[in-house]
């Protein structure tokens, strides 16, 4: 794993918890993005090497709004920056990590992504990043 | 804010949870240490310039073992690395963030450390951090 690619935090409303993490970071959201597939809306901040993506729901449906019900705002994920989805995602199979897909799918941020169930991970949400989706 | 210095996962066995997060990551633990004054032992991985830090309670009064009573194990918070943790603790005041404390204090892995209250930094409990006891 290279690095913490991005920390992935449950919002209510993005605006709201936007303008308060720019304050937090001191520094400014660079980039929204709606993922329809997950049925979130993004807001990326960067400290450093690393980046904050807020989500918020945009259906009842979304799994941020589910986590929301269930745990409220918080920390939802972690993604590690991988070299080649493909080789990790067989090696942590290999090991007994359960994964959430099969394949990698298409994340926000232009990434290809797949998740680690945080029954793997010690309660943890762990997701798998490369850059690029046609790498 | 320099870099996500560490993620802070709650853990109720280090050695189980260290060994799941050395296959995870592909890594070692390259350091075990406890903080008395938490009531906690912990054990370091690093992620190219991040490191994730486990956190097993060492008495049922320590924090960590009430937050996995409350929520189980899981993330538990997000460190920033700050140049100068008193000028960022007075920015952030200024800004109307709640601190935990007024000073610094000493944390794992030879730090100066103070958190923000999750109220302030939408339900996220956020660690600066800055290295080195003296400076």
């Amino acid at each position: 794993m290279n690095k913490i690619e991005h920390i992935g935090i449950a919002v209510r409303d993005l605006k709201i918890t936007g303008d308060l993490y720019e304050q937090l970071l001191n520094t400014n959201v660079y980039k929204m993005e709606e993922v329809t597939g997950e049925a979130v809306k993004t807001a990326f901040l960067q400290a450093g090497p690393n980046k904050i993506e807020l989500l918020e729901a945009t259906s009842a449906d979304s799994p941020i709004a589910k986590f929301i019900d269930k745990k409220g705002e918080g920390i939802h994920h972690i993604a590690f920056e991988v070299n080649d989805i493909k080789a990790e995602m067989a090696r942590l199979k290999a090991k007994g990590f359960v994964l959430l897909s099969d394949e990698p799918k298409p994340g926000a941020d232009n990434k290809l992504v797949c998740f680690v169930h945080p029954k793997s991970a010690g309660g943890v949400l762990v997701e798998l990043v490369q850059e690029g989706y046609n790498a």
